[in-house]
């Protein structure tokens, strides 16, 4: 007998967890697949030829659960990798406070690419990352930013099916027209890209809008309560994301687990600074000094990854403590300590558990 | 039989249904008292008469079903009825932006003032407004920013229970310490003064900390789903304030209404250039002239208050469109034309019921 609410979609999907995980980890992927739930890769920064091998061993390591690919697939992307062309195109301004920041927190300038810069998000990336995923046997595409019609119907002919991550209605209603199976109402509370709208207010316009595709709840999803909470929303799932951070599957660089560790809901921030896109994250002084006054505004993507993906590239391998920082939601302020998957799998059924207990005890006059 | 999930908090009341209505007009709070509900007035810009002649109809309309008054009791307010001496403070840079927006859409400078300035937020005037409730009849306190413990323990020697609303776990933790009786977790997604963690986010951590203590959710509720998923989160009842603005007993202005009816969830915006501080409202050229990037900086309240409350006054009475606005939450989108308030509750009792059901169904298979 599950410790969760019944979900359709789950059942159909072949999981048992109605826990949709995404990580930018394979064994993170890997460890919820394996735990009943829904690994979910985050792969827009790998290439194509690592997205094969990736999906390969998801596929294998899986061992016949379901799991899931995320890219960002965004408009108006440039045509091709070129990245002379988009460093060109940066204003002296914005360089030179990068430039500053660089010298400020004594950033070696090794001249190694970061995980932003190692290749320029381009129209032409953006096939050859979908043409990896296309052919390999992952069962279920997550598009981060953006549903493009064309890369939906692709997949869908070979069978995948389609995961959407929406924001707003609108968003919702463009997703849903390109043939989106599967919507994610991914709300303000939520790490990384996230919108305006707050996700107890997103999600049930997102499911009433969706009539018979099922949506899963994003954003702020720490706890058996909020579980119960996106079921009593109308959602058939939740999707989680900061709470693996917190894992030991994770590998995470031990300065930046203690600042997620220290962290409370308060404590994250939506910057443009890193991708150019509004992306929620601890706050830490990279945040602090691209909302000072004197700081230019971040350019768009895919011109911000290149200009700042250097730069955080060094910052992360020397270990220039001020300026690391990690992705993450509102739900951070709920962990503090680490923990593995299985065993954060198990304390998310119990929980789940207590309070629906809990609610029924509420709902017992209602018999 | 309810069709709402029992709420111990609401039965120790003496109310029906587990919805806390907040509303400036007397006419609102009294129908949702009337229909159940704990009609909650905010009174915050009524001077001491109005609020002890607001509080004694109150107490006679409501017909002894459970009504209550919210303040607005911030720290650090100037310690007496002053308007020149804030008015010496205000920058000319300031009262030159404002001056040029009293131009820009012609303004009439009628010399009359507007509701955030017929009298300066002093520590005089709480003092004085706290006076009022305290000689009423008013069973609930509410404090709608910060909870002074002398406050506090003032309206408890009064036999008063105080409501004490929180976007913060510190917020929590200071309200508690205060001696609050019950909390009202309001998350980002409310309307009027929010803070920045999202409702979603925020609830289970605040029925957490409180421990016996009830609470409340505020922030995006809007529909029965919203309330069930409250009750899953923790909360033992929720706090609307968006919703009444479309009920006709409200009265609203029709240019103001057709604005709320418009507007969706992503269409509000959180400023600081009405009172100081944070004030979600629906957007509008007022928040746009503010948040461009030759707007000066807001003032802090009460500053911010003297500064733009004759302007927005004249904008009220004069009707001058484009500035025309109201304080709204994400809920906004959830509403789409007028409605009466036993209307509307007669609709969320149903709803709740729906939803209830609907997740019934989904936890049959845990019986």
């Amino acid at each position: 007998m599950s410790q969760y609410p019944d979900s359709p979609l789950c059942s159909r999907l072949g999981a048992s967890v109605p826990i949709f995980g995404f990580s930018h980890s394979l064994d993170v992927v890997v460890a919820i697949s394996r735990a009943g739930g829904i690994g979910v890769w985050g792969a827009t920064r790998n290439t194509p030829a690592e997205i094969e091998s990736g999906l390969a061993r998801l596929a294998t390591e899986t061992a016949g659960a379901p799991f899931a690919v995320d890219l960002v697939l965004p408009k108006d992307m440039p045509a091709r990798q070129d990245r002379s062309a988009i460093e060109e195109a940066i204003p002296t301004e914005h360089r030179a406070f990068v430039d500053g920041l660089r010298r400020k927190y004594q950033v070696p300038d090794d001249g190694l690419p970061g995980v932003r810069s190692r290749f320029v998000r381009s129209e032409e990336m953006a096939t050859d990352q979908l043409h990896a995923v296309l052919d390999s046997e992952v069962p279920l595409v997550a598009m981060g930013v953006g549903t493009p019609p064309a890369a939906v119907t692709a997949a869908k002919e070979r069978g995948k099916r389609i995961i959407s991550l929406v924001g707003a209605p609108k968003h919702a209603q463009r997703a849903i027209d390109a043939g989106a199976d599967i919507l994610v109402a991914q709300g303000y509370d939520a790490g990384a890209h996230t919108g305006e709208i707050g996700t107890f207010s997103l999600v049930p316009q997102i499911v009433e809008l969706a009539g018979e595709i099922p949506v899963i709840a994003a954003g702020g999803v720490a706890t058996g309560r909020h579980i119960l909470a996106a079921f009593a929303l109308g959602a058939q799932a939740v999707w989680m994301g900061t709470a693996w951070l917190f894992t030991t599957e994770h590998q995470i660089d031990p300065i930046i687990a203690a600042k997620l560790v220290r962290a409370g809901s308060g404590d994250t921030v939506r910057s443009r600074a890193d991708s150019g896109k509004t992306l929620r994250q601890i706050k830490s002084a990279w945040t602090e000094e691209w909302s000072a006054a004197a700081a230019p505004t971040p350019l768009g993507m895919p011109y911000q990854d290149i200009l700042v993906g250097d730069l955080l590239g060094s910052v992360e391998r020397n270990r220039i403590e001020p300026l690391m920082k990690s992705e993450a939601g509102q739900s951070v302020g709920y962990f503090s300590g680490q923990t593995t998957v299985p065993e954060l799998m198990a304390d998310l059924a119990t929980q789940t558990s207590t309070a629906t207990g809990a609610l029924r005890n509420r709902l017992g006059h209602n018999d």
